[in-house]
């Protein structure tokens, strides 16, 4: 009788493109990831830098591995681009790791802010800030037969743009300026919200690595 | 002119479940992780643990970013825990992220390992080291539209196995002990051989976090 008592996960099935876009193609963006600065600092900088970031139009929640947070695209990247710039300290090697998702079928309404206006919250103090950064990224779109030609686009995106350094296996990896890369990220996420049903863009983001 | 000197990439279509299992179901096996040991003595801590683990069976490269380990699964597996339990240091936290992939359609036969035998170089040396850890867990099953009962399967195989803490915003959190998310890694990876084409399971590992 154990087995009964055991709380099982069901999600249903999943109707790819046709399901899954909460809030409509402008709906909920979210994001969960982890800051980890390699220094003997490393809780003042990720405390640091998750408190002064403006998260007033994102739903934010962190536990003990990541933060996410929730809403429209703009707030969650703002967000988002305040808390890595933020945690960035001359000479301290520092990644990144982000789950970017859009259109989640297992997502809800809720947690998500989506009624919040279009004016950014971090931008203004943070966008004159300027280091380079390594990435490799990797899109997972979901739900479809041919996925690889979305991820040519957005890969070829990158090209144009003058941040890609190389194909690796299993990743994409990208060289620019940490202004560069995050308007790159909105990009790839209105390509998302705009051709894909369920998409998820994993990133990671490097600073001040010793082996470059 | 100067667009056609770009290099673009070109990933071609893809058939879903028809295709991208080079080698077969028990075809190559890829990891591409990172190791973040939130310490002064990062480089030394990295640098001790993919050298002191046997990568004879694997193909291994260490870029700037992360290490790519390719290979049959169970050598592939049993590298990725010898590296992550050569990082961990008592008291220091440390986080390890890792994409592991199955059937990937671009990828090719080269740099595999595939005719390693059955014999495991690093399981009898640390088979015996245990402790704590913290893990988020995606499952992205790509090429299909009813993927969403594979991840569930994925998590109850979890929660049968005791080590399912709680679902959570696009991952599902796991706390046990390093032996038995290892095994249960190899679980997935077989799931994922035997019942699809090309998927990628995304895994974050904390260990000593004062979050905790």
């Amino acid at each position: 009788m154990p087995e009964k008592k055991k709380k099982y996960v069901e999600y249903g099935c999943c109707c790819g493109s046709s399901c899954g876009r909460v809030g409509g193609p402008e709906g909920i963006t979210g994001c969960r990831f982890s800051l980890s600065p390699m220094s003997d600092a490393y809780v003042d900088i990720i405390l640091e830098a998750v408190r002064q970031a403006d998260v007033s139009k994102v739903y934010s929640l962190t536990d003990e591995l990541s933060t996410v947070y929730r809403g429209r695209r703009q707030h969650v990247l703002d967000a988002l681009k305040a808390c890595f710039t933020g945690a960035y300290r001359e000479g301290v090697h520092m990644v990144l790791e982000a789950t970017l998702s859009k259109g989640c079928p297992g997502d809800t309404e809720g947690e998500s802010y989506l009624a919040a206006d279009d004016v950014l919250q971090n931008e203004p103090r943070i966008r004159d800030v300027h280091f380079p950064v390594t990435s490799k990224i990797s899109l997972y779109p979901m739900g479809m037969e041919d996925y690889m030609p979305h991820i040519a686009a957005v890969v070829n995106r990158a090209v144009d743009l003058g941040i890609y350094d190389r194909s690796a296996h299993y990743v994409t990896v990208l060289k620019g300026d940490v202004q560069d890369l995050f308007s790159y990220f909105d990009w790839v996420l209105g390509y998302c919200a705009e051709h894909l049903g369920h998409a998820v863009f994993q990133v990671t983001l490097s600073v001040n690595s010793p082996s470059e």
